[in-house]
């Protein structure tokens, strides 16, 4: 950035709606001593984007857009420095180790990594946070992006000391694995992906997923003198059946982490993919056959289908008894209702989508009579980073390409044409799409 | 029962509501070769009962009342026997080792025990099932009740063989133990006792837990392969904090089990336990001091209060974040409300109040703001009668007792007493009556 230079390209959206416009603004500066100025080189466009686009929220602050990006470090402020993250600070790692120059990606909301609930791993509600693109704080469609608490927020491409602690597979060589992925995959972990892996997470790790999966019944053995009323359990019974409603980017991305999961404990399981649109439907198909190109996994069953087809599949391949668990990555009623009809008794249902400001449509004699759990919210992004990582790293037959049937990423386009983008996006014109803001 | 006797006592529930009337009526006959005919020890009045007592359910039957209830069997069917049992059958164990004379105690529930449902646990929802004490099941509130699939659904007393290898104290002579034991305090195992633990075990075993209790931050570490950004947590971080809202015979259960599970894992904890009504709450503050003589927990902190009062506490208590996980032992959406107002972001709302037909007291986006978990449903009692039966043991000063201050059987009263006693109950001027049929 040279001096001269005091402006810079922007996506700025516009009150009250459907109104995104290509601005000059003023490149951002360091406004608090743990800021980070970051020039960026990559930004996403995102089903999430839509909310606000569509004016569906009470918004009238015009802002810069955007909350998936990926740069480089151009600015630090007085925060940062080799001393700045002795232990006795509680401070993280990245404000003694982050320089300028150093390639980053962030985590589509700030988090200060030094609070109660960033320490508990629930970093997507630190009290400090925000999210990008948002009133609160101008997003990464734009060629500089001013990052809050940097230091606990972004991370550091460029230097693993930070984080590759964390990763831990044997063999693995991540610097040389990260040479390989270009700047286009490495975006997909500002969101996408990380809350793909949290709604597999959070879905696997449920307690009532544990009979299925471990092959002991319930009760989980919490006291630790009584054993549980185990392994009486039939192949059959331990059959895993679960369902994927909205195959948009974040459910792809859901998906493929769960199938790999799957794939890993090495168990039998039948995936039905549900999307009401036909190509999305066939992107999600795509994707399955590169990730088992002989048309089906180790051990799995796999379909993709519209609801009422998935009704009667589920049926078939469950006597009627349903899913052991549903991913809802949708974000409306609509999904949620469909995600109940679909789900067994003693069933998970896992909700990764915004959610409107609408009564949810449940009973609570609906959720009493078939003993429902449900998990909602936003995705711990930060937290997830290592997970999602990994996966990117392993599959980069999908998550590594571009514009192909099977790519998650349709285009990548300048900046210039944000405003044609989002019509796009918003009418299922096109599908994912990246921003070079220097194109 | 001498051949000539054809009717017993009973009380029944008369349309539309609030009518309970004892009446003599034939003694039930085996109708299936899976049945038994138990006559009737004790059984148990119980807040669920209110839901019919009341009308608010839409029910015009004629029907015997009551869903707890311990007895001796007196008549089996042609299934029962030495050789019914036999491993390829799949059948379980008690169709062979039942037999005439010996004592039992029922879940609230019918349950096959040899379906994929039961297999799995989950035997509160065998599609097989009844509740007893509905229009589709006579209840046990009479001299006389009939068991369906009696071999998958009783609990015999008398021999351990067919559960006892389920539980695995170390040096614990359970048999001696049940000769100490009072049938008023063994019907607790029908249903309130292993609710409580239900709540409790839902609660603790929710991965949303797992930080606190384990001291490792999420996310659970899924992948094998990769770490857990681990054990930064520190001694505040991992307090927890827990609100159990509803202190009926139920949610005092769900206290003593949640406090003696916490008290094993030798961590600190605060609870603060609410309920509307004075008496409750004196009732469950009495509970503690049994089990707590000294006025505290090893490392808890544990206070009664009302709602208002306990929104105070929870904000004082964490610095505004709220409590880690909140019990709804109540049913009805003011509790809802009050989980929802209480509990942290990331915390986890567990339901095991029944639930009224109407939509739940949430819109999506206040489950997604909060990152929101909930489970909600039946107790599969039959699945939870290891750890609840071992609780019993081990809490006797707490659930041996009839009459006095702590004890959760407030009486013992003739059947002739039933109409009289559902008003009181219903009028919160008695607290859990059992009834002894043939006093
Ligand atoms: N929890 C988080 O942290 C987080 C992160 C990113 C995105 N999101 C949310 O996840 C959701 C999905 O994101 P995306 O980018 O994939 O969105 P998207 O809009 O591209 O995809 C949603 C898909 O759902 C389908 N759909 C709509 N209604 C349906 C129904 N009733 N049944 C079946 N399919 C239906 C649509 O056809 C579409 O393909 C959105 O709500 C998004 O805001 C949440
Ligand atoms: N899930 C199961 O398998 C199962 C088993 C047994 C009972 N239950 C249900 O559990 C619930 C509790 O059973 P119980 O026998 O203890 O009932 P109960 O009626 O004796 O107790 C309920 C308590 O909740 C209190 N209460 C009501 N509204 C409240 C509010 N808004 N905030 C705080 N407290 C409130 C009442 O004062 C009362 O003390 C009932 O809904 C019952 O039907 C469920
Ligand atoms: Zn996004
Ligand atoms: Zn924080
Ligand atoms: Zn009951
Ligand atoms: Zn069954």
């Amino acid at each position: 950035m040279s001096s001269q230079t005091t402006t810079m390209l922007s996506a700025r959206w516009h009150p009250p709606s459907y109104d995104i416009r290509v601005e000059d603004v003023p490149i951002p500066q360091i406004q608090d001593p743990d800021d980070a100025i970051v020039k960026v080189t990559l930004a996403g466009l995102c089903g999430s984007d839509l909310h606000i686009y569509r004016g569906q929220l009470p918004i009238d602050k015009i802002h810069i857009t955007g909350h998936e990006f990926i740069g480089e470090v151009i600015k630090l402020g007085s925060n940062y420095g080799p001393n700045a993250a002795q232990p006795a600070s509680g401070r993280p790692d990245l404000y003694a180790t982050l320089n300028v120059g150093d390639k980053i990606v962030a985590p589509f909301t700030v988090n200060c990594g030094e609070c109660h609930v960033c320490r508990l791993g629930y970093t997507g509600r630190c009290p400090a946070g925000a999210l990008f693109g948002s009133p609160k704080l101008d997003g990464g469609q734009a060629q500089y992006v001013r990052v809050p608490k940097a230091g606990g927020t972004l991370y550091n491409l460029s230097s693993h000391t930070s984080w590759s602690s964390s990763i831990n597979t044997p063999g693995a060589d991540f610097e040389n694995h990260l040479k390989g992925i270009a700047d286009s995959s490495l975006l997909l972990l500002s969101d996408i992906l990380p809350t793909g892996v949290f709604a597999a997470t959070q879905l696997l790790s449920h307690p009532k997923m544990q009979p299925v999966l471990t092959g002991r019944a319930w009760p989980p053995g919490l006291y630790s003198t009584v054993a549980n009323n185990a392994s009486m359990l039939s192949e059959e019974d331990r059959m895993i059946t679960i369902g994927v409603i909205g195959l948009g980017p974040v459910g792809v991305c859901a998906t493929v982490a769960l199938l790999d999961d799957l794939a890993r404990r090495d168990l039998p399981y039948r995936v039905v993919a549900i999307d009401l649109n036909e190509s999305r439907r066939e992107k999600m198909k795509k994707v399955y056959e590169t990730i088992h190109p002989d048309g089906k996994g180790s051990k799995g069953e796999f379909v993709v289908q519209g609801f009422e087809d998935a009704k009667a599949t589920v049926a078939k391949w469950t006597g009627g008894v349903g899913c052991t668990s549903i991913m809802e990555v949708v974000g409306n009623n609509g999904a949620l209702t469909s995600a109940y009809e679909l789900v067994r008794s003693f069933g998970v249902i896992t909700s990764v989508g915004v959610q409107p400001p609408k009564n949810v449509p449940f009973t609570g004699q609906q959720l009493y009579d078939k003993n429902i759990s449900l998990d909602f919210g936003r995705c711990p992004v930060r937290a997830m980073f290592p997970m999602a990582f990994e996966l990117l790293v392993r599959r980069q037959d999908v998550f590594g390409k571009v514009g192909t049937e099977s790519s998650l990423i349709d285009r990548i386009v300048g900046l210039e044409e944000a405003t044609e983008m989002y019509r796009a996006f918003d009418k299922g014109e096109v599908g994912k799409v990246l921003f070079d803001p220097w194109k």
